[in-house]
This record gives structure tokens, C-alpha cells and sequence, in this order.
């Protein structure tokens, strides 16, 4: 019999109620000159929510674009207690990118920190759904205020919150959460909806796996837009632990947060790795720090250099659609007695599903297991509850992503003998440069709406910093003699800097398949 | 939308089927000489999930009598992997007891150990539904086998088992994986039922707060016929840790784990905190152990003892009810600047919600709040996914047990101002002596059931070694000198030795209330 007694709907929210309960005068979150303890954390998580619920609608979205700031953590918490659904925007994306995304979300308001208002400024006309856009004003950004116009503050808007504390408590687990957006096989981001059960779930995996505990001072280098920081916003906040804020990821804070703030867990894609590693400041730690990465196998390299200043490298394997993490490469203690390079090389694997997640897969074309022989390459395909409820307002897309009653990541892998897989390739031409997705389609259709461009093609190629990196192949109208510089200059009109090819290729053709497809296989191996 | 894609029904199953295929080398249990690694662990809870499942109908009851040995341990997988709801039975309850609990579970089969067959001799003819008792001999076991016959041993039993291995997952989460019985208000024992939900969550909730991980060696002080060892069984294995087996809870045994086995973990009521601090073995150990407490909060010598050992004690509340423990004393960095007996009486609250229960209520008779003044006293009351089902068979009990929204624990208790709650006393009229709950009304029923006894109280006193022994006072027939001796041993043919008094005073009356009820906190003052 379920009852209200024996039954509560699982909710992240929960995580900051005990934590605000049992931790009321502890750090919770540090950025700057700024620190909050748990009951602050609370109160202002309240105002926010009461602000909100006044203007929203359930189940309405609301956008957030902002660096890994306190305001960001608050809207974790605030947005669904006040019955919305989170929209936190990639900071990097361009204005047009950004329209996009609003107007698919329907998005209501708009939460923009200074430093990112410019990419704003058209949004209210453009965006029907939204109703205001909302400054946060950060004590820590340093930087000139661009000239936009905007409704508000963070500051007065949360001050207008009133009445009694909503209840951390929500009616239905299955309900949405979080919507982040990723690109897809489509050059056009898709939705992918969080609900309030996967991410419960998913943050106490977190904690499990990356050792959260109340002396946990996690330093925010993985963004928190990225399928919601891994549901770490939530996870370090069961845990009772501290947040330590980043505005940006660069060798000095890093170091600084490192050296000064007691840092002993973080986040991020290899570049993170790289960044700490390669820094003048890096220097051995008295206490170890754990990092956890994913987006590409960290370098044999990298893990010895980090090893070597006390830093923990673990590895897992994700997708937006599946809340971040999904796999994990649990170390097995008989790979202590290999040699370097092949314990590089078991390091590297993405692993098993984690705690709360169910065993992955890698499937023929007619779902049917692969040979576990670290050869045969298949599909990997996960399921359970830390799967996306699916593509916002697309349901083919949904349906063609839970074919067979897995959801298809798209991408290529191998299982080894151990029931670890492997990833080989990604067939949803995705290129994952400094941890961010990149279609190559969407590249491509920009690189083409130049009207010298005839055809084009491009393809991620590895690179010791960024993890991969678009390169471009094009085929020039005839006559033309359009160069690099102009055809990146037009495509940064559409798309976000990161995304551009920084090398672009003039071919005389491109290698095809018979049916006319271009053989990208052909241009991976000739970089 | 769920889908089978985005949707697994939680059960602690899924903890066994990931460590098996994650770590199938890796130590699981050890038990004396023998020992299982994760793959024989599997192999054997298949194997007797099959056995199991060729005779079994959906929600059958298997019920087990054994020590904390490896079957025990396999049982807590193999019923539930086979449809059925584990019965782990109390090894101190007499024959009369056990038949009673056989028969109101209406168990379909018994597995019991060698050591424990004395008391089932019985029943086969007793118990309607027991089709079969199945003895399990352990390699372990020393003593001499009693003369009972049995319908086969374990060993034979798993044989049996045939078929492609059964999947580790449920149609819904919300069903029963065990039946646990507990001393209640009245003087039978009440079927709690637990589901695969709510053990899924305790056990996530344990693993984070005990701190399990890959290199947890676990050591089974506390017995799994006890709310499922607190989901222990469950929980390690979720971690891939090792679980010690122990026959038992003895100083040398122990300490040779200690010494010998790596132990990191261990749990038990304050009798075994006892046994580890007093025992002549007893020394300073170089790698720190946990472990965790319940029942009564321990003493602040104790501690002190154990401390000095190097051995961290958590203390936790809960009930079988609520899955073992609900409420975690967490420790606050400020209470180190408090001197030693403050301290001491902070860590001895019963403290808030674990983090995957709710938090916890004091309550008065009309369910409102307390005031968190550490004073005003009120019954604690506990809901969320780690309440039970209910109570099996008896929906008037479950019911008024939930009422208002809430579980009741009959206990009565106070709110702190820091919204740690501490335990005051126990309305059910529950002693808890060594970690077991003893009715006194059970006790007194069975001492009045002796001819020459007119009336009788039973309440719990302090005890330095079992925390509280149940003592009774006795109104004799005119002219009767019925004395201890005979009157104990009169009980003893009714009850486990456990809870019959060692003391049994004969005084001329009992304080009464004008209603004419036994006025038990004026005996309790006058002890």
C-alpha cells in the first residue's frame, strides 16, 4: 500500500532542505569575496522561488546564461521549487544560437550575467514567450557593462519575493526538471528533458562515485550549463559539501582555488586536465584532489603528470541525454601489475554503468549483443532511469532515439572481455572540442550558406589541448579564390567562436562513397 | 513519457548484477576458510534463485534461520531474484515463537543452519504452508548436529537450480522484498514488509553514510535477521566491497577479523561496541575503523575507549519499520570546541533524517510541531520511501500507524533547537536489550500465564552490558510463594531466553492510576 507515509516523490530539492537543515551555519558556496552557509543558501533559494512562482506557470522554462556563479547554483534549486523547468544556456553560443534556443524552450524569462548581456540584446523582440530579461550582477565580474537594456536585477527581482516558504517536495517524480540543449545528428540543438527522478538518482551516483562527503570542497571548472554540471549542483549539496565558484577556467584561479580554498574534487573535459597540468603554478599537493573527465580519454601523459602533483584522474563516458556520466572506468586493482602503457590503455576505456545506472551495451544493427572481444564494433545503446525523458517537443526524434527500448548514443564501440566498453567513433558526426559538442552538420550548413561555397565537409581532428577540433573541407565555386580568413569571418556570423574551423581545406573534390556520400573515414585517416 | 528506455524499476537486485560484471575477481565474502569472489557470488544466488524459482509462486515466503554465514548473505539476492520475499528469522526465538512467525508469514519453505535445527524440529507438522525445511550445513559449524529430521541440505537443494540464468530486475519497485518481524505493541510479533523501493534508497543512503566504496571490508557483527542487517546485505555489495562473515559476535572472533581480515566497517548495537572496547585483545589499531551504532546511543566512555582504538562511532536511530536506521546523529565541526561531556551528550541525540529519508517530526497528540526547545516533549514520527509497506496481514495496525501522514513510532522524544531530535522514552513499552526488542507486554503475558501470579509488570532497566534488561514485578495468588527460579523457568518454555527478567520482585502491589493502570514510570523511578 503507498501511502504519504511510506512514499515521497524523489527530488533533488530535497538535497538543500536536509543540507539547510543539518548544515545551517556551514560554507556552502564561496565565489570571490562572496560565501554563503547552508541557511543563507536556503533563504536566498526561497526568495528566488517565491519571485519566480509569482510570474510562472507550472512547468514553464526558465533561462539562465551565466558563468559557474552562486546566482547559477540558486537557480538549481529555485527554478523547480518554484515549479518551472531550468534552462541554463550554453555561455559560449552566439546570439542567433541563442534565439534559437529561447524561442524553442518558450522560455519566460531570462537570467543573463553582465559579461553575457550582449549576446542578449535582441532576444525580447525576437523571442515571443519572453517576458523579461533579468541582469545578474556579479560582485566578482570586473569587466565594462555593454550597452543593453534590460528589466532588471537579480538583486530586485528576488527581493520581491514573498510569503511562506514553498515546499521542498514535488508531486510527481517523472516530472521535468532541467531542458538542455545539445547539438544532435540535425544541425539544430535539440532539447533534452531532466526529470526530477533521473537527476535524484544521478546526484547520489555522483556522490557515490566521486567520494562526496561533508569535508567535499568542490571547485566548479565544468560548466554548469553542461547537462547541469553532471547533477553536481545537486549532488555536493546532498553531500553537504562546499562550492567553490569559477567565473572562468584559467591557470591562475584555478591554481589560486587549488592552493587557497582546500579544493578535493573537480570536474571537466581533458582540456581541464591539461590546463591544471601544464600551468607554471602546478606543484605536488599535500592532500590529494579527485578529477573526474570525460568528452575523450585523458593522455597516458596527462594522468602521470597529475599523478605526480597528487591528482586522482578517473574517467566516464556521457552523453547530454543521459544527465552527464553515464560509465565509468572503475579502476580494478590488477592493473596495478601491468606496465604503463597498457594500464594507459585499460584507463582509457569508458568503463561499466555506474551505480544507479544500468549496464551498458553495444548492439548490431538488430540489437543484438556484439562479441565481447574488444573488436567487433557495435552501437552503444543505455537505458534506465538515467535516460532523458525525451526531446523536447520532438517526438520522432524521441522515438528514433529509444529504438528497441534502448536509447542509441549514436556511438561507435567495442566490448572488451572485462564487460568494459570502448568507444571508437561517434556516428552522430559530433566533434567534442573543450568538452563542448560540435555537429559537424551544423559547421557545414554554415560554412555553405557562403555563396562561393560548393561543398563542404568536416570532420574532428585530435588536438592536445582542445580534445578534438573542427577541420574543414571545401569546394570552391568555379572561379572563386575565397580564402580561410573570409569564409571563417562568414561563419562566425552564425555560430559560436569554438565552433568555427580555425584550418579550412581547398580540395579539388572529395573522396565519396558510390551512393555519393562523402567518406569522412577517408579524410580522418589523411589528417 | 517513460519508456522502458528511460525507466528501470529500483531494486537492490541491480547492486549484485553490476558487481558481479564489474568486479568478478574481486573478494565478495569470507567466511573462515572459505570465500566467494563476485562471480562465484553470482553464480550461487543464481543457482538457488532457480532452485528457488521451480518452486515458488510470485510473492511466496522463504524463510531462512541462520547465523551471518555466506547462505544468509546469498538468500537476501536469491529469494527476491526468484519472485519470493525473504523471512530472516531471529536465531534467539524459541520453537513456540518461531512457529508463531512460520505460521503468520505462511512460509513455504525453511532454510535453517545446522546449529538452529533444535528449535524447528517442530515445524513441519506446525506450520500449514512450510513445505520444506532445508538444513545448511556450514563448514564453519563445530558443534554436534541435533537429532531433527530434515527434507534436505542446502547444497542439494541449489543443485536444482536449472535454466538460463533469471534476469536481476522486477516488474514493480513498490513490491515486497522482505518480511521482517518485529515486537510490538501488543504482544505478537508484526510483520513488516519492506519494499524493493525503499530498500534500493536505504541502501544508497548507507553506502553514503558509512562511506562504503570499492575497498570496504565489512565485518557482520550485526545480524541480518535484523531489518535486513540495516540493508547491509545490499549495500556493500552495491559498493563492491567485501563482506566478513561471523558466526559469532564473540571477542576473539571479532578481533581476529579486526587483526587479521582488514575490517573498515562494522555496525551493532551498543553491546557490541562492548565487546570490541572491554575485550583483552582490545589495542590501538593503524588503519581507522567505523563503526556504526543503535539501539540506545552509547555511552560516552565507550567512545572514549573506542576512539582512543582509533575506531570512529556514528550513532543512528531507526526502527524495523523504517529499515533499520532512519536518523543519523551527524557530527558538527563546532562541537569540537565543546568540552567532553557536551559533547559526549550531542553525539548521544538521535540527530536528523538520513539523506535519503525525509526529516524527521516531533509531534504532540494533534500533530503539530513541537517546540524545538530540547524540552516539550512529543512522539517521533518518520515518513518517506524507508517507512515499511506495512504491516503484513493487518491493516488495522498499518493504519493506525500511519495516521495523519506519518509513521508513529511510539516513541516519545524531544526537538532541539538545532533539529536534532533525541530520544526520551519508549511509549510502546519496548525494551531493547543487546539490539533485540523485547514487549514487556509479550513478557508479562507470559509470566501471567503461570497460575499462582495475580498480576505483573514488566519494564526495562539500564543495563552496562545489553543497554536495558527487562525486570518484572509480581503480584502472587494469596498463600503462594512461587519464587524467580520457578516462575523464570516457567517463562523460559514460552519465550527466548533473552527476554525472560533475571530480576522478579514480589512486591504487595503496583502503583496504579486512578483508571486503575500500572504506573510504570514509578516503578522505573524507584529502580
Amino acid at each position: 500500500m503507498t501511502t504519504v507515509a511510506n512514499h515521497s516523490e524523489l527530488t533533488p530539492l530535497r538535497f538543500l532542505q536536509r543540507s539547510v537543515e543539518v548544515y545551517p551555519g556551514k560554507e556552502a558556496i564561496v565565489h570571490g569575496a562572496r560565501s554563503y552557509n547552508y541557511a543563507q543558501f536556503g533563504v536566498e533559494v526561497q526568495q528566488f522561488a517565491k519571485a519566480l512562482s509569482a510570474r510562472l506557470n507550472p512547468g514553464d522554462k526558465v533561462a539562465v546564461l551565466a558563468p559557474n556563479i552562486p546566482e547559477m547554483l540558486m537557480a538549481h534549486y529555485a527554478v523547480p521549487l518554484a515549479g518551472g523547468v531550468l534552462v541554463a544556456l550554453n555561455t559560449r553560443l552566439s546570439a542567433r544560437e541563442l534565439a534559437y534556443i529561447m524561442e524553442h524552450s518558450e522560455a519566460k524569462m531570462l537570467f543573463a550575467d553582465t559579461e553575457l548581456l550582449a549576446t542578449t540584446a535582441t532576444l525580447r523582440t525576437e523571442v515571443p514567450t519572453l517576458e523579461a530579461v533579468i541582469e545578474i550582477t556579479d560582485t566578482e565580474f570586473g569587466g565594462t557593462r555593454p550597452d543593453v537594456v534590460v528589466d532588471g536585477t537579480y538583486a530586485d527581482f528576488i527581493a520581491l519575493g514573498a510569503g511562506p516558504d514553498l515546499p521542498y517536495a514535488i508531486a510527481d517524480e517523472c516530472a521535468p526538471i532541467a531542458l538542455n540543449y545539445t547539438s544532435g545528428t540535425t544541425g539544430k540543438p535539440k532539447g533534452v528533458l531532466y526529470s526530477h527522478r533521473g537527476s535524484y538518482l544521478n546526484s547520489l551516483g555522483e556522490t557515490f562515485h566521486q567520494g562526496f562527503d561533508a569535508r567535499t570542497r568542490y571547485l566548479w571548472t565544468l560548466p554548469m550549463f553542461h547537462c547541469n554540471g553532471w547533477c553536481t549542483p545537486w549532488a555536493v549539496t546532498a553531500a553537504g559539501g562546499t562550492h567553490l565558484c569559477l567565473r572562468a577556467v584559467r591557470e591562475e584561479p584555478v591554481w589560486e582555488a587549488i592552493d587557497g580554498l582546500g579544493v578535493t574534487h573537480l570536474c571537466g573535459a581533458p582540456t581541464v586536465c591539461s590546463i591544471i597540468a601544464d600551468a607554471p603554478q602546478a606543484h605536488a599537493l599535500e592532500s590529494s584532489i579527485k578529477i573526474t573527465t570525460a568528452g575523450a580519454p585523458p593522455s597516458p601523459a596527462i594522468i602521470r603528470k597529475l599523478q605526480k602533483l597528487g591528482i586522482d584522474v578517473v574517467h566516464v563516458y556521457g552523453l547530454t541525454e543521459v544527465y552527464g556520466p553515464f560509465t565509468i572506468c572503475e579502476y580494478q586493482d590488477s592493473w596495478d601489475g601491468l606496465d604503463d602503457d597498457a594500464r594507459a590503455e585499460r584507463v582509457s576505456r569508458q568503463g561499466v554503468g555506474m551505480v544507479q545506472a544500468e549496464s551498458a551495451r553495444i548492439v548490431d544493427m538488430d540489437m543484438n549483443d556484439v562479441p565481447a572481444d574488444g573488436v567487433t564494433m557495435g552501437e552503444i545503446v543505455l537505458r534506465g532511469n538515467n535516460v532523458m525523458i525525451g526531446y523536447y517537443k520532438d517526438d520522432a526524434a524521441t522515438e528514433a532515439a529509444f529504438s528497441g527500448g534502448w536509447f542509441h548514443t549514436g556511438d561507435l564501440g567495442v566490448m572488451h572481455p572485462d564487460g568494459y566498453i570502448q568507444l571508437k567513433d561517434r556516428a552522430k558526426d559530433i566533434i567534442i572540442s573543450g568538452g563542448e559538442n560540435i555537429s559537424t552538420i551544423e559547421v557545414e550548413q554554415a560554412l555553405a550558406s557562403h555563396p562561393e561555397v560548393l561543398d563542404v565537409a568536416v570532420i574532428g581532428v585530435p588536438d592536445e589541448k582542445w580534445g578534438e577540433t573542427p577541420v574543414a573541407y571545401v569546394i570552391r565555386a568555379s572561379g572563386s579564390t575565397l580564402d580561410s580568413k573570409t569564409l571563417a569571418a562568414h561563419a562566425r556570423t552564425q555560430l559560436a567562436g569554438f565552433k568555427v574551423p580555425k584550418t579550412i581545406h581547398f580540395p579539388q573534390d572529395l573522396p565519396r562513397t558510390s551512393t555519393g556520400k562523402v567518406q569522412k573515414n577517408v579524410l580522418r585517416e589523411n589528417v
